[in-house]
């Protein structure tokens, strides 16, 4: 890294870098205390005269599409996870690049995967200078190598429709991934051979960038109808064979959990939501798709039916279980980020009540207001979270980043944000003194529901009234976590980091939440 | 008016001004002539934390949303035509800023209506300084009689999109009236006792407007589907009894015409798109709600049927004729940008392939390409066409202005471009030497279909070679003028105009295409 990392001290009380990659940066300053001033990004006025009047926009190849948008170095190029680990047109176009013969270009994926891992040998040619996005698996690892020449900015689907809509990242090039288009551009994720439900990630990037490269393996006669991505944000369109895996678009590992444990955790937290009072009529939650969440989706669903509850709306990650409750008639909608599965895939395409948003109207916290704090209740994961309700997604307890942020902070905002986890993982416990990535403040976090127990943050009196007269374990913290210290034999051991930052934790609001230091 | 209008000629030979209510103009160059420079206009970076959490945006009347807006003198106030002659809300507005007791507002409705003429009070007592926008009836005559303080701006639907988009008109406030809403300020035009269907002309002010105001008086629980327009471009929601008048909101004049004459029109129309090939498989056509144009896509419909075509998508202004279409099986979809009737505004709300557009994807000259474009044929009408086919669709030919551009302008940009016209009314020929006010240039226009024959561009040899062996009654124009003429006793009697400018027209790249006069 050639920059110099000035440290200054946030509002967390962590050591953040005030300069990322030649941009000054803004520490974090404590929930909503941040002003954004100013005008949001824009891009430049076309005139249809410049585009073809039949509106057939393709071209032969991404090659000639990167060409025609005057690709040349150090640009920045986006992509997108609508695809997850069975993307291939990320990789196609940093190479179609690379073909050209550029450098230094900045990635910036909504999120990068494993199967994306060719990208280090083009960060190693010099191709691509850095990552800024995601970095599930072994990118996250080569960063916290210390190997990446520029810092890795993580954000959540929020930060990053916010950090493009606030100029703070101006992508020169954005190339869509589309398991449906038509020769005009329009593009949708919800019908073909590949499809993956929702385009929404891709909306900022349609809506900001300079040039807009739509990539297909299934072109259909205008209209392409819905046009998730519009055509008329669009400059050129790809045929391609294939533009994925399709085995690996859709997730194989949305199951619900056998674990005992876990199936615990996903119990008490639907009896949490009904004791709670949460749970009512016309109410509405969000949950992922991981084991847990899945099955407290199945123990809710079986509580609604009990107690004649319907919700207004469900929030996905779409998965079988939610369409399950709307076929059921136990929602009136689901208002869907992502499809997990087939059968959300299917839904969207065909339901609709099934409903593809973006992170504009979920997540942008620099927006009117936004979808998340609408939500009564949301189950997420965490790696980590300490006494004081802080909580880490995106690192290990060994320091190596492995995952991204998602939704995760953006889901914060919810009326009752809940993290479901099992008090250890490995003998480590997931309950600290203080975790090792800071990815959400505790003000944020109202309860911690383990297999040993509900932890109810001392800010939420409401939550711990509403449920003081119930038969649930609620637990201090700090018991759940002494318990736990006994069971592993002591406090996990503290990772070993060096000194020099390899990427920083954003918050919603662009500010910086964390640095993610380089192991070893 | 204070200004002097400076006045210059333009590549259509006509005189503009060269300033129009102090800002400086572009006279028309010639189509496709015109590069527009610099970036799009933008909206100042909201935080969620200036807005409610659980999303309820609502306030108690008008006069409170105003307030909060910080509406003060000279502010340019937009609204939306979606009622048509039956809203409400529009006025509504004015005339709670009346009591706020500001002074010298622009209105700029997307197009205004006769029951709207209280406005001219509003304009007399100085709370609007002048209206920018489409002006039908009553106000068009106020305009023409030189009793507005600023001058008319006439807009087609895409440039009023164009013009919001590139900068030229910054609203400080948009109105919209919502058949649909819900307390986060999603809104919908397809459902609720006022529905109207699309509310697609207020796409633009939703996205450019500092502040936006929905007016419903159907508020939903979130979320409120199809968001037409996105919550999260609101800033307040007010509830209000009515929104409109129905009886009006869906104009009772869509009435298959009964003349013979009009007929004939109607059916030559539909005879030319089959003679010349146009109606083939796959084809695409755009016809509006005149007497003249429902016929037209009758007499269509009996040889697409008797042909076997279908067609890929028709364009709306949707109506019964064009929904019956749908449901036959003979289109594919409709894309629509406005309903004209209950028909239109059921398919839409029920039917998925009755797809809601906007000027945005349809119409916007400055982006990257519109589905104007993409239409194979479609089927106009006119004031008055001279014989270089330049045509007037806004004032009559004693220079009255009385009807708005609507999408006319951008629909020209069609790979067949017809006007559907009878050639004399009331006795006054429509094929003049030279149109009072020029709307489309004549390398625009393709066909002049009269009762008494088809006149066909000679730009057009295409369409000459195509049709020369059928037996249609293919005609100069030139023909056609002079066997008029000798019914009607001669050419139409020039208007009295005088040597004030009391509104530009303008071309869809925001140039100015023409001047209407103050009359007598």
């Amino acid at each position: 890294m050639s920059e110099r990392a000035e440290l200054a001290h946030n509002a967390a009380g962590r050591s953040v870098p005030t300069m990322v990659n030649g941009r000054p940066q803004i520490p974090f300053l404590g929930v909503g205390k941040y002003q954004p001033r100013g005008r949001k990004a824009t891009t430049p006025i076309r005139s249809n005269k410049d585009y073809p009047d039949n509106g057939d926009k393709r071209v032969p190849d991404l090659e000639t599409a990167l060409r025609k948008c005057g690709l040349r170095d150090g640009m920045v190029i986006s992509s997108h996870h609508h695809l997850r680990d069975g993307d291939t047109v990320a990789l196609m176009a940093l190479e179609a690049a690379a073909k050209i013969g550029v450098k230094d270009l900045l990635w910036f994926p909504s999120a990068s995967f494993p199967s994306q891992k060719g990208a280090i040998e083009l960060m190693e040619k010099g191709i691509v200078h850095h990552i800024e996005g995601s970095m599930n698996g072994p990118l996250g690892d080569y960063c916290t190598q210390g190997k990446m020449r520029g810092m890795g900015v993580l954000r959540s689907h929020g930060g990053r429709y916010q950090a493009i809509q606030d100029g703070e990242v101006h992508i020169d090039i954005a190339v869509i991934a589309a398991p449906t288009a038509d020769q005009f551009g329009n593009a949708d994720g919800s019908h073909g051979k590949s499809a993956c439900g929702s385009l929404g990630f891709a909306f900022a990037d349609s809506s900001f960038a300079d040039h807009v490269i739509v990539v297909t393996d299934n072109l259909v006669s205008f209209p392409c109808v819905p046009w998730q991505i519009q055509g008329n944000n669009v400059d050129y369109v790809v045929e391609v064979d294939s533009i994925g895996d399709p085995a690996k678009i859709v997730s194989g590992t949305t199951q619900i959990t056998r674990s005992p444990d876990r199936l615990r955790i996903a119990e008490l937290v639907a009896k949490f939501l009904r004791a709670s009072g949460i749970m009512k009529n016309g109410f509405s939650f969000q949950a992922g798709a991981g084991g847990i969440a899945l099955a407290f989706v199945q123990y809710l669903k079986q509580m609604m039916k009990e107690d004649q509850v319907k919700a207004r709306f469900v929030r996905g990650g779409s998965t079988k279980v939610l369409v399950e409750l709307l076929q059921e008639g136990l929602t009136d909608y689901i208002l869907d980020g992502q499809t997990f599965d087939l059968e959300g895939v299917k839904s969207m395409a065909n339901d609709p009540r099934h409903i593809a948003t973006s992170p504009f109207t979920s997540y942008n916290y620099h927006g009117k207001g936004n979808f998340a704090s609408l939500v009564d209740a949301v189950v997420l994961g965490a790696t980590e979270v300490d006494v004081h309700f802080n909580a880490n997604v995106v690192t290990h307890s060994d320091g190596r980043l492995l995952h991204g942020i998602g939704g995760w902070q953006n889901c914060l905002f919810s009326g009752c944000s809940i993290l479901a986890v099992p008090s250890f993982r490995d003998r480590i416990p997931v309950i600290v003194d203080q975790v090792t990535t800071l990815t959400g403040p505790g003000e944020m976090i109202d309860v911690v529901v383990t297999e040993r127990g509900i932890a109810i943050n001392p800010r939420r009196q409401d939550l711990l009234d509403a449920v003081k007269d119930s038969k649930l374990p609620i637990r201090p913290i700090q018991d759940i976590k002494s318990e736990v210290e006994n069971i592993c034999g002591g406090k996990p051991a503290r990772p070993k980091l060096g000194d020099r930052p390899c990427a920083v934790v954003k918050w919603v609001d662009g500010t910086v939440l964390d640095t993610i230091w380089q192991v070893g």
